[in-house]
């Protein structure tokens, strides 16, 4: 039976020339699209040569891209992130860290790291450094004092943004992560926690959100690093 | 082992006749049913000729319906919705707005055009006007100050209908939709956040429920449109 | 009008004989009693001469204590607790310590520590040593690793408790305390925190039940330190 | 009775003298601890000629202080916040506007200020310009895409953040709060808008958290700005 | 001390202007307000002569406001609402009912019966018909048919808008009410109970928002009714 | 200013009339009721001679009442409950057991007791049985399985209900009380542990609502014992 | 490697000999156990010649049974319950009614159908009269009246039991089904509406626990009806 | 397309070295690894012969890894943990007993048993004594006497360890586990419950945290036990 009886209505277009009226690249959120959907998206970017970033591509939703697609782009099966094109030269200022607990955290560690050099900066990675283990963060302790963007990825308990925060002076930014079970709750537990934090001055994204905390520290570039000025961080497509 | 020891009951015959008892279209619910009740309720109507609505037709139970029964319907797989027969003639009065914040509030939306459609009430569409970017919206402000019944869907923090309410004089309902993750909360977040709204007057749906606002359209049209005084909304068959 | 209809029952006695029946010291939860009640059960006591221990005892039941009775008992306001008669000889092992992160979270300590005495057993309190300045607690480090039973006690983010197990091998008991305002939700946040611990083998009370953990580190003296094995905690009555 | 068998514990001294330990300056969360507490801080700093910031002093916390010490101090009841001492010379750069969307908002807003006031930050407030009257923000975007800073206050559904963030390059803080009734829950609906919003790169602190969100921008003052590297943000002594 | 360095900045004015900016009467959420708040606003519109409505007055602060204001206003202690000045003329249509499932939902109800006054709307009243004896609904029925928009209130189980709007063929406005304890949970189990309603078509506020239901009333009374276009509903200040 | 411009309306009587109307006692549930509204109900029930019964009357309601009223009725402080009038006779068949676990449990308890002596049948109270100390349930198992009605009383763990219900053979009701503090959030641990009961056919009630409870017993014997079966439990008028 | 090192724990045995031990039927929960441990349990009955009642056993669990287990069994996959083994003479009194609202509450409906058959009591069933359309309950309003015990399956809102209680005066109890998507949370409101409802004396079970909810009127059959006294229903082992 | 560009980063090297860098023992989270993850790190195990545990290894995941790595370990699908290499002399001191309510919390309990053996710790199980059927427990009252810690393992409303905690003098912890259905949801009554246990003195983990539960055992081993004293539990790698 045909669906064109709504088709035809302008309005369902699904928007798929929404980066020619605007004019600025945009990272798709794929996780809440129809494989068509983002399909259809994917190829209007390779027909006009345009990059691209898609986030929260699933691992289903990959594979089911045409075999074409699928060897066009970038993919990254541990952030489920996926970049068509180029990236622009990498700026090392502002200063910005990635510091992660555990290595299951990786998945937004990495789709933040991923956000920031599709947007040109290159930031630092400090990997599993849990409090667990007190002296694995410790022995990172002058470097971290060194950036002006700190971004903490850490879940369960999510106690690493509140001993960072109490030994560096720049800002810190908590990624609560999905990581754990139980009372974990998909990062609900690790998201409170640093709400709720002791030490003063932490800023928090939604659970598992990297591309957040990476557009955050974009923001942070665009006012404050003349070079970064024209840097222009992707923009949530839902 | 025979089941009919059960099935010998009268009264488990899953209301397979109720659309002759109760003499009006319905919509059936069929996310909570198995695939052969559906079949049967499908068969039914097929066998009498009758026009049917289905709601929250899953893919999978889509994909398990016999043949011939996937060749006699139209089914939307973004709205999960499947329309035996034909459509009415379709009303532009009372004037309804369906405005969408994403690509990915299009299963909501297409839901509520499709249940109007069914039941002869043609609705304006304007889809991607999230307010992230502003003018999206201010673009549109005329034409939806000229509606009478402006339905809004919108996830994840469902700023929209705050401000569509603060621009628009018509009734303004919201439907919260399941887009988003972490807090977002499957649309728990979206529903809070338009029942708690700082704009006067927004109505408010379950999350994901085109079909009841719809049928909240459908109510006014009957009340306030001679026209429609005899249009009869599908009901919920659960 | 009569209520006594119902007093002449004999199983509504309110039990203030219990302690008769069964021979021990009890501990008396008194937050949810009438003050009619407790002055009950503490004339009890006064009259035969058995100590007592009462828990959670608020400021406004306190104050509408008959003064004989506020006179007789040692009250102690920040940690609700009350004992009637004189504290036994205190042994200084198993060691115990009691950890909190900040000073609002003496009540709970206390609490723990005026339990622990009361059965005879004297607890090091470590206190204000939260994670916001790590220095506090790594200058207790080599105190805190020649304990047996470390309990801590900590609020908001609860990040103290995961800290502490990673730095000493005896067991850790966690006490989230009700610090806090916001997500600190009365201390869930806290309590999750503790129980998703990324350290290992942490185990958790109620919110603010420094009741619970004074009779855990009491059950260890019982199987553990000889001259504790006749130690009896109190019961809680309820 | 003697409480004082715990008194002389030297652990339980509730650390009135860290503020010569740590040799910085320091807020005191006041609100979880008792009156005598808060008087004996405030004692010392007095006595010692100290400045001091505290927060969330409530109204009946600070009707019961001494007299003299009420005198002492700039008590502002609206944000709870408790000023002692003079105020440094006041900064305008990095530009930080406190915006907030309606009246019932301005206790978090003004904690926000008087704690970047104590520590030598001027912040330019926007009041009440909340969504439902879209006009009174979108007169503001000019002054507002010149800050570097932007914290935006809002309870509610909290649809301000999400259309500010769409409008300005700067870093965009929001603070929830916790106006509203019912679904609105305290502030958590605002929480939870402000975590999932459409509009890339906001960072979230606790509810009603202006002292978090002001520290927030002490950090971003201390890695951007010389004049401000070395202001020292008070540390939050629960 | 001085509070007035902040007084002095002119953003913190309290918006006491904001009536003669935008020419339009408001209603004043005055819960989250202080008394001084209020009193400043009320004082104003009483000395321009301006009508004003205030909702969710508590008795506490309404007990606070000066003797004379008390006197300019009339105060409905049930519904927690404030009128200064007179009423317009009252309008009988649209049809607008108000059904109350029992006598401890009259706050609500008669909130939104005073907001319809304040703006003149006459609606009926039919109150006590709550599902247990289901003959007093029964007995109203032909009443609520001729009726163009129904708003029921009811807490607990809120039973009644499902049955209502499976008898009526107009417009259904559920307002859960924080009637009910325990589960009930001030409202939240109702306010999902009509969210979830198997009836199709119900629209739902926040709980206990008779203000929210009467403005939808009012936006329904402005697209159809050519008397009432003119009406304006009070816009919420909070 | 007049109030009686909504008080003229005749829907607002608030019911004062009702019991006439269906010709049957009834509970009136006080909690949510001004004390005008139930002083004028139970002004009534005393000019005309009828027996009532009030559930939830707070201690300051119950101080608030004329002088009079307070002395017309048996006012019990601990369940909240008020009877107007006398007892009836009181069977012993069917027979029902009140089973609690401490003394904490008293409230909803003696609810149960007096809204079964309202209506004529007199229940067996076994008070402080809780399963910390499982020799005084023990104590009690003949007397238990002779019941053919067991309603269990318990809050915080609420393991009572189910050890009853692997020991009896008759009906297990458990009505979960508010007892606790912490995880027990007023009841809800109680109650979801009832539900969940590794004990089979345990039926459950809201929280503290032995008035239900009650009202489930005596639908029991209207059902069963041949003389109570004109008995009329008091219906629930909120 | 050698699994069997905790398998010669005599412990470990999974309790397959529990029936011969405690000598009466019991049904096995199944969902929670792996399929080898469901075909041990089963080939064991087989083996003994016992029947065996099995309830939430999974589609895919029974699939994975072997061929001639699933031969031996009445599996029901709407209920998801097997029975091996004959039926018992099946008893009409105690009469107990099914009620459902709608046809997606068969589930349950038929597992508290098949556990009463199991025990030999033979219930009535009415299916598919939820009150969106009143009639189809008000129809049977005299049988219902005539029951005993009623037992009321409902999802969504749960509305059903509330208007049944007002009509019926035998023993109601509410089973909350599952039915239903969003703010419906998989039963959860539709359990605390009726755990709320303003009718008196309904009981509840966990949602969709059809089994819980047989054995409740099984108790009630062991104290009322001399000839099911002896009747055993099963215990659920899980 | 390159990931690459991220992999040379030395930081994303995922730990692979982290038992070589700190010298003991530890066991691996497996459920938030990518099979990838895991896989590389047991292959490094393997290859430098060293002993190693995970836990929560899925199905799923153990049957992707390579047929080689399978048929190294030692996988228990019921708990799902697995062992490389062999198990060390086992002590039987201190005494430690695991009990557990039913056949399905397995799980759990085998996890506790077998983190024990990995790391020299006979423990004794006792299986399937859960209070519906209390003879069952009663019957092993003397050996639980006899244990100094006895760690409960029980799901739906966790009765158990409150019975449990009430007859034996040692310590008593409880891991909730997530057996049940509705409102168990997923285990998180039964840790309420424990939590708010009425049975003084029981300490909690994480739902189905038998690692956890074992780790405490484990603490206390090294505490009180001169021969386990050198024993190092697993740590965490998550």
């Amino acid at each position: 039976m045909p669906e064109d009886r709504f088709d035809s209505d302008p309005n369902v277009t699904f928007d798929r020339d929404r980066q020619l009226r605007i004019g600025l690249e945009e990272a798709v959120l794929a996780e809440f699209k129809t494989v068509d959907q983002v399909s259809a998206i994917l190829g209007d970017a390779i027909a006009e040569g345009r990059r691209l970033l898609l986030t929260r591509l699933t691992h289903d939703q990959h594979a089911a891209l045409p075999e074409a697609q699928r060897a066009a782009i970038d993919y990254c099966p541990i952030s489920r992130t996926a970049i068509l094109g180029d990236l622009p030269p990498q700026a090392v200022t502002p200063r910005v860290a990635l510091v992660s607990a555990g290595t299951s955290d990786a998945g937004p560690a990495l789709e933040a790291q991923r956000v920031l050099a599709y947007s040109g900066l290159s930031a630092t990675m400090v990997a599993d450094v849990g409090v667990a283990g007190l002296w694995r963060l410790l022995r990172q302790e002058e470097l971290l004092k060194s950036m002006q963007v700190v971004i903490v990825f850490a879940g369960m308990d999510a106690a690493l943004p509140s001993v960072v925060a109490g030994l560096v002076p720049g800002m810190v930014i908590a990624v609560p992560t999905s990581v754990g079970y139980g009372v974990a709750a998909g990062g609900q537990t690790a998201l409170n926690a640093t709400l709720a934090s002791c030490a003063p001055g932490i800023l928090v994204t939604n659970i598992d959100n990297g591309y957040g905390a990476a557009c955050a520290a974009l923001r942070f570039a665009r006012v404050t690093a003349p070079a970064m000025a024209q840097a222009t961080p992707p923009r949530d497509a839902f």
